[in-house]
């Protein structure tokens, strides 16, 4: 099977089991976090889970539980991320935003609800004994790389760093808190289950780093006019502050050391160099 | 040691435990944090969830992460419900309200942190291998109660259910979840980790759930002008709805069916009936 096509079996996996979590209902609460997380998403962190796992030789099924529940905190992240107190945004995926379609306090019920939801999946994800304290650690850094030390504070960084105080810098910091943060979560799920040795999981935490780099430049030059953003007053993003040209050779210098990374280790996965390669693809 | 005391002595050892948890640190994030959790409260979940435990034999020691992370779930949904677009209430505790003091998008964070580290703080609990399984059975009940079918759905009602679907029946159910889900899981954190048998979990869920009610009316009690509340235009609250006289009497029953279901079982706790009885005391 072609690379992509196992990447579309896997995805459509993360679909059914997301759908299994969460179950249609009566309920405009249920609706807003289906409404959420069920339409669209390229699936990237679970992905990412689900890849760096087989790496390591782990089940699928021993998989999915962790890459939904990554995938419910990345989509909690995204509903209070657009609230107007937040960034304000209308739109969403092309639709509009959770808040937008459900109200401002379903919303934030509903992202404090896939968090909660996400904790739940993740200590149900059922493992067998001997995997055991890797579930623990896992969850617990899982927890950390979403908190205050990780994607929370990245969000801080997002909406109180002044535009002077917005170097290269803080703005990699920033990145690798909000957007890295939970990414690397990700592949240190296929490391930490499969019990990856010391240099093996060094490789796939640097992976990940570099990959969530590439990841937020990319999206800040698909997403950037860096005009449009200073007219509306948007906060900078990569683009807005060092140029088009700048980003792209960002871009590509991230994606090669992610890649340099998996290859120094002989770490061999077809998907996870793939997933770092559509980076560079347009768009 | 009178029951006052040891009492008192529980709060500060969770007090203790809560400065550890949320150390100072030079971020308005770290800050929002501590204002909300540290700045008073009557850790009336901790104290249910170390007095319920000390029935069933369980140290204090291994209680103490799981009442602090009950306290840091319920301090969350106190921050995330005074915002504008949920209670919009400007005060909390005789203070500006978290974001009062620190602006919206800093609250909203600071909730949603809290929540986080709530549940790294349950994962990390140190618990001896043999209470492994209850462990992580509680936290998945915590998750649970915590969530849309739990405390979250109760909000939910709070916000949606209009004045004429306010029966007496939704009424109760609205407050087993908003109010009472957290509680329960109070005492059946004492519950699990005791390994308590099965009429006594029965017994001391049951002295949560009538807990619940009853802390809940009396705050309504303490609380409503229900002129005033009418006038304000904020959603009904128990006393608005069926009057002073019925709810002190509902106030009374409650507690009384709360401490009978110690009594039956012959579950000896000086604690959870002082904590029981002075529901019946003003202010």
């Amino acid at each position: 099977m072609k690379v992509e096509e196992r990447l579309s079996q896997k995805k459509k996996a993360v679909d059914r089991e997301l759908e299994l979590i969460l179950p249609e209902e009566d309920s405009p609460l249920f609706q807003a976090m289906r409404y959420a997380v069920l339409s669209g998403g390229k699936r990237f962190r679970p992905l990412l889970a689900l890849s760096s796992g087989e790496c390591f030789g782990v089940s699928q099924d021993v998989l999915l539980p962790f890459a939904c529940a990554l995938e419910l905190i990345h989509n909690y992240s995204l509903i209070h991320d657009d609230l107007p107190s937040m960034d304000n945004d209308d739109f969403r995926r092309g639709k509009p935003s959770c808040h937008k379609a459900f109200g401002e306090d379903i919303a934030l019920l509903a992202g404090a609800a896939l968090l909660t939801l996400a904790f739940e999946v993740l200590v149900r994800a059922p493992v067998s004994a001997n995997l055991q304290p890797q579930k623990e650690q896992l969850i617990i850094e899982i927890g950390h790389l979403a908190g205050v030390r990780g994607m929370i504070g990245g969000q801080l960084m997002d909406i109180t760093l002044s535009p002077e105080e917005l170097t290269e810098e803080t703005m990699h910091e920033l990145i690798l808190k909000k957007t890295g943060a939970l990414i690397v979560a990700s592949v240190k799920t296929g490391g930490l289950l499969g019990k990856a040795g010391n240099s093996e999981f060094k490789a796939i935490v640097q992976y990940g780093r570099n990959i969530g780099l590439a990841f937020q430049i990319r999206d800040d030059i698909l997403d950037s006019e860096g005009e449009e953003r200073r007219e509306k007053n948007l906060s900078p993003n990569y683009v807005s502050l060092f140029g088009n040209e700048v980003s792209e050779q960002r871009l590509k210098s991230f994606v090669g050391i992610a890649r340099s990374a998996l290859e120094e280790t002989s770490l061999e996965s077809e998907e996870l160099h793939y997933l770092a390669s559509k980076l560079l693809e347009w768009p």
